[in-house]
């Protein structure tokens, strides 16, 4: 077993960490850490624990630490950061100085040069950018990140369809409120309401989507050429980022070639690696997030409505945001970091 | 005050179109149709009242009569209907040929070359299709369309900018439950939830705002040439369609002069028509349905997060779709009908 | 195994009913019936699957019968039924003259002075009122009834108190939209809205409790007298029916000496009892329903809140109303009549 | 016309206040207050306007000032208040010191036995407490409040059926979230959830209630001696707290007399002040919060569903609960005092 750490823990993402990291056959939680107004008091009293599962006993009475190298006992091999990207910046590279593997969901760091952005089933050989990593920073330990859950949401499909040569994509999204935490969006903000902006994250499915796309050669990563907009809605929903996309290749392709490519698309032999990766569904007006969002325990994506358009292909991809676009991709980068024979 | 009947009074566009025209200036209410189980009851018993102001008392005690010409005094001037579009594509043309003028919202027979399909402020001139029409048809009255909801939304921002020769246009919508009428969406459909697929409208912004922006020569209607590609989603928001649009076009066209030619688009001296037209807003994550949706009286089109892409333009739009884009719609084409001397 | 059919199994409840009892070790579905409209079709075609798990593999091409006790095969032994009270007064009897084991979720005939109506943990011994039920009609079969979905949420809550000597309740109940089927609530009569009648729940929960909490000598059920005034109301939730409880005794009760007599009421040893049957929770604010509605996978009651007032006690409830408060209900009669000796 | 500040002029009841005190006739705004952070900024940078009116010009650019006497000018001759309690608890009195007449929203003080708690059309009389207050505090200004927003709800439905001598009150509450301020209520914490606790409320609603129908003999202030038990909940609705009531009298009383006394209740001849007061609906399932909030422009009570129980009557009841419930009934007081002679 694997002893891991959880900085961030009492955050929603940090619980759901511990919801799948409870059960995990590899892992075992030996540290929680959250910000020093939670330092030294019990999970159960710092955290308001609202994942619908209760919490788990193992969990429920440990002492949290503050988020600090020096609170976090040696003998954790593995880290799970989710922090605030602010927090994130300044932490991250003190835990990996100390020798730790970070893997992390927050946002900071992901674009650099040398800092590896993972969906194991789409860009599994980025992780050697450690190897970089360490010659540069000459740390001990390593920092791999998982995307935005938004670029974690309609990444797989266009990774399915990277023979036909991507040109432009263009990428709308319905975003669940849970994507910004528990206080993240109020109830009068987004009751019957919808908000056209979400802070930074246009950006980011424009730019991180062509990092998980791009080519490493060993020694540097070259982005995708392809271009990406996006326009990001957060909507009344609790989970589930569902998402119409618009694809231009330079060869021909079909709805059903689309649809043949995403299906097949395989899944990878890691714990929490579903398979299918991608379901693709024919009934009209789905993947819809509250029926689709649990689908291969909320690490599989959806795809459907699947058509042409006068200069390509239009469709509808969701996947569930706390799951496989934040703790569940942390939760796989770690797989594959053990995998890999980074532990 | 022209004398005016409502075809489909009970309907959710039908109350609207009531609390429209009871105050109106020039409009006086004469008929209320409705189906055969409604006729021959009093308006108040016959609809379930569900407009946010009381039912006007000149109208409750109205007798609903059948929706047919001859239950409709000859004295009516002007018909409104907002019927299911198997029911409007049977009786609208039985009214015409009685000699009525309809200003229509059912979605039957807009693509028809004879029929103009009018947003005042952004076609007028298309209303002499009306002299094709009858000389075609040999009709005394007169066939007139306002657009589907979500297309009323996004062609008036395309308008304000067709000096730069718009060639492709991506929209994805995110509608309100209003648009499906009341019964439309079940809540167990939409809470918690979005649905990525709404029947034929897809279809219905791709064409219909082709043939809005259009050239009549005064004998022939041609379609505007630019592609149109429409993703439509159905979210939990009572009223209000937003959008998100992108615009890519043959001359250079920065988001400054995209919002000044917004923010200059001419309103008409109509009664219903709202000045300004179009709300340029500056502020981050606007316009919101809840927020904005009432700019001018739920008259205006509100547009923010002007921005350009890597290779055009993408903004938000928004407009209240059972007033601008239904019950509004079809009052203001009356307006207009009554301007350009067709009652 | 016992072979089950299903009565009106394209419904909400329906659906839940396959759901619980295609996995369940004592039961074997054998038999779907829908309205005729879906009878000869495959399940997979006549029911839209909306439940948040996909649609089991044994069921999906199964052909759904007409609700006929001719249509259903002889060698079903035991009937779950859930259909509208018009359609299950007319249609249940038939099946059970017919020899067939009834039992039934739909209102019909719940009051009846010779049908059981049973929360097994509350009142299994009035199972045998089926004695009488048989000796009155004849019949060879049997027909249970579950109660009300918003009965079953606070009347186990009053069976834990019953040595106190309830007097009078009050309950004021926050009720999901799932509890009126799939059609019953549109979107645009329940977002941001509630809804303080629920045509009929009002005298169920008055009436249903009193039997429930009755005494059944043998021979004959005499309601119990405590007084119920209940006040019903629709809220825009899923599932998970929440209630606001007052009770007053003869005898005087603590609030601790209230919770302490909920926490060990006993659970049945029958496959779906939850073992603790109600969950008290200290926490303020709690039950909720999205946070503790899938206690006991649906299947307990929650309890929090209790308190003293000026002359009795108050509290707050809460179970799921598809599964504890309908299909789960069903189910678990089942389990009984099998443990009972009456399959 | 009277000079007005308003503290706490960022906050959600703030802009309502704003949103109120804009247009009316008597009352000109000319001092805006809200925490340090604000001080100093223009009221369009200071607030985030939320309300769905646009922010009036002549409020837009003006200056805010800290939350401190010396910072208002001495021209202001009435102060409306609508502060955290503790901030309120501080600050109010130093106003008062400083000459300023008060009318507070804020929820400190308000059970104080020389400071009037008033709903101008209930308890007019009870604003001469104020010259209780000011011998025993020796203060040249004054300090009203006006009751929590779930108490004005039901309270003027009560005060109508004091001649039957009111015994005991149960009442469950359906609250806004706009109730609980902007941030009040997460959008995590209440989609598709409700939940049975708000802090301090139910208390609120208990003593707030007995003595606003408490007698006022020109020395001393005597609570009602009727008992009431309150139940409160948060819904995911924007607007409007609906309550479920039941009334126990020492006299008959029947739902027919019950409604014509709330029917007859009598408006007050000040601006605010709707008439009629109390709308009583006859249709099944009303009021409903989105649909009958807005009566009397968000200032009136509706009522509905009163019908007897085994021992008395229950009906349910509605107001808006930042209009009427806060803001409105902060400036319908100060319509009182100007009116009384208090300014």
């Amino acid at each position: 077993m694997v002893r891991v750490g959880i900085l961030g823990a009492t955050g929603a993402v940090g619980q759901r960490l511990i919801q799948l990291l409870e059960p995990h056959d590899d892992f075992d939680i030996a540290a929680l850490t959250a910000s020093s107004d939670s330092a030294g008091r019990p999970y159960r009293e710092a955290a308001k624990w609202r994942v619908d599962t209760p919490i788990p006993e193992s969990v429920a009475d440990r002492e949290v630490a503050a988020t600090d190298p020096d609170a976090v006992s040696d003998d954790v091999d593995l880290i799970f950061s989710s922090l605030p990207s602010s927090v994130g910046a300044e932490v991250e590279p003190a835990f990996v100085e100390a020798g730790y593997v970070v893997s992390s969901n927050s946002s900071n760091a992901r674009m650099e040069s040398d800092v590896p952005l993972v969906i194991p089933e789409v860009n599994p050989d980025h992780l050697d950018l450690l190897e970089v990593q360490r010659d540069e920073r000459g740390w001990d330990g390593a920092l791999v990140k998982n995307p935005n859950c938004s670029t974690i949401t309609f990444v797989p499909t266009l990774a399915a369809l990277t023979d036909w040569e991507i040109e432009t994509v263009h990428v709308a999204t319905l975003q669940a409120v849970s994507g910004a935490g528990y206080g993240g969006v109020t109830s009068m903000e987004i009751l019957d309401n919808a908000i056209p902006h979400i802070g930074g994250e246009d950006e980011k499915l424009e730019t991180e989507s062509r990092k998980l796309l791009g080519a490493f050669d060993g020694a540097e990563l070259t982005l995708n050429d392809m271009a990406v907009s996006a326009s990001c809605n957060r909507i009344p929903t609790l989970d589930g980022h569902l998402e119409n996309v618009w694809v231009e290749t330079a060869d021909d392709l079909s709805p059903e070639d689309a649809a043949a490519a995403m299906e097949s698309y395989p899944s990878l032999d890691l714990p929490s690696s579903p398979d299918p990766f991608i379901h693709v569904m024919e009934e009209e007006g789905r993947p819809q997030p509250r029926l689709d969002r649990m689908l291969g325990d909320g690490m599989a994506v959806a795809a459907g409505g699947i058509e042409s358009t006068h200069s390509g292909l239009q469709y509808d991809c969701l996947s569930h945001n706390t799951i496989r676009g934040a703790a569940g991709a942390s939760v796989l980068n770690g797989e594959l970091l053990l995998d890999r024979g980074y532990l």
